[in-house]
């Protein structure tokens, strides 16, 4: 995310790795949302906008939907979603201008997983292409040993509509979007066989 | 649910018949949310709870925790979740005490489908029993031609979370269910063979 300058070939060479490594991975803010939205004015606000700014998203907004969608919000690791049989089916990535990063819970960093600019392909009409993030939900077939799709559905959907009432309350614009090219994004993000991106979700400041 | 008694053989039938029209139809008061919750507090306290007091729920609870589940939040009709396409997939039910009841939009009523208690069939633990009331999810087989069951699944995936975020701000406990018997709902509830139970989700106060 970051941009540098560099002036001696010794330096650019030397630079370059580590400026590698710098683009390669985001460290986020730790979550800080405000205390100022009342649950009752998210509900009320909930919708779908499909028309955003091309204002980014910074950090600590990226850092708070994330938490807010399914980070752990308790000291044993459990997550603002309830899962089936303690199963957590889903990873979150997101998808910047500058590529796909994959949510790493660990230390709430965002590391790389491809330079392409994905955010055109989160569905049919291409509305992420207007958009500063797309957040990518990817699932897991194995989960439940194959036997309970219906359970990784539903815990996209809960995902889905947290981070539709953090915008909600945090005056952000999103859409939720289902016909996307699954295949496309499966080699983007060189996912095993196992995984496949369930949801992908629009998110942007409004114009 | 109300109780009433009267004195004369002609007067308990004239009035029974009025009574069975009132104890076979709820009308829930206008959705009225205190605003003094915090979003953030929402998600920060989301989680599962499995023991419930014996403490029943008011109606203005009921009727608040359906508008937040799943009710309008707008004047075009639309709703606290979104839905694929436009199609809304899913219908609540409300099993109480003296019998399971549906919910009318139109007039946020709770019409009487049964009087059997099938609380304890909220799941194979019958965490239902313990609690005032199990939130039902009755879902559509044919929305979407029958061809994207994980869109009806995020749907009822949307709806739980919400009613998670219900219960952890305004302190009530829940936990869903995914492990119930669908027959048994289906008899009960005399659903058509394109209707099926897809999730229970018992509320309650705390213990």
């Amino acid at each position: 995310m970051k941009k540098f300058l560099c002036g001696t070939i010794a330096g650019v060479c030397a630079f370059c790795a580590v400026n590698a490594a710098a683009e390669n991975e985001i460290k986020l803010p730790t979550p800080n949302l405000k205390n100022n939205v009342s649950l009752k004015t998210a509900l009320e606000k909930r919708k779908t906008t499909r028309t955003f700014s091309n204002k980014s998203l910074s950090e600590l907004d990226l850092s708070n939907l994330l938490w807010a969608a399914y980070g752990q919000n308790r000291p044993n690791g459990k997550r603002t979603v309830p899962v089936a049989r303690g199963i957590y089916a889903v990873e979150m990535y997101v998808a910047l201008a500058d590529g796909v990063y994959k949510h790493d819970l660990g230390d709430n960093s965002l590391k790389k997983v491809t330079a392409r600019d994905m955010r055109a392909e989160s569905d049919g009409r291409k509305m992420g292409a207007k958009a500063p993030v797309v957040l990518v939900m990817v699932a897991d077939k194995d989960a439940f040993n194959g036997k309970a799709p219906q359970y990784i559905a539903m815990e996209a959907g809960a995902i889905m509509q947290n981070i539709y009432l953090y915008c909600a309350g945090y005056n952000l614009n999103t859409v939720v979007c289902g016909s996307f090219n699954p295949a496309e994004w499966a080699k983007a993000l060189k996912l095993p066989a196992n995984k496949y991106v369930i949801l992908t979700q629009v998110v942007g400041c409004p114009r």
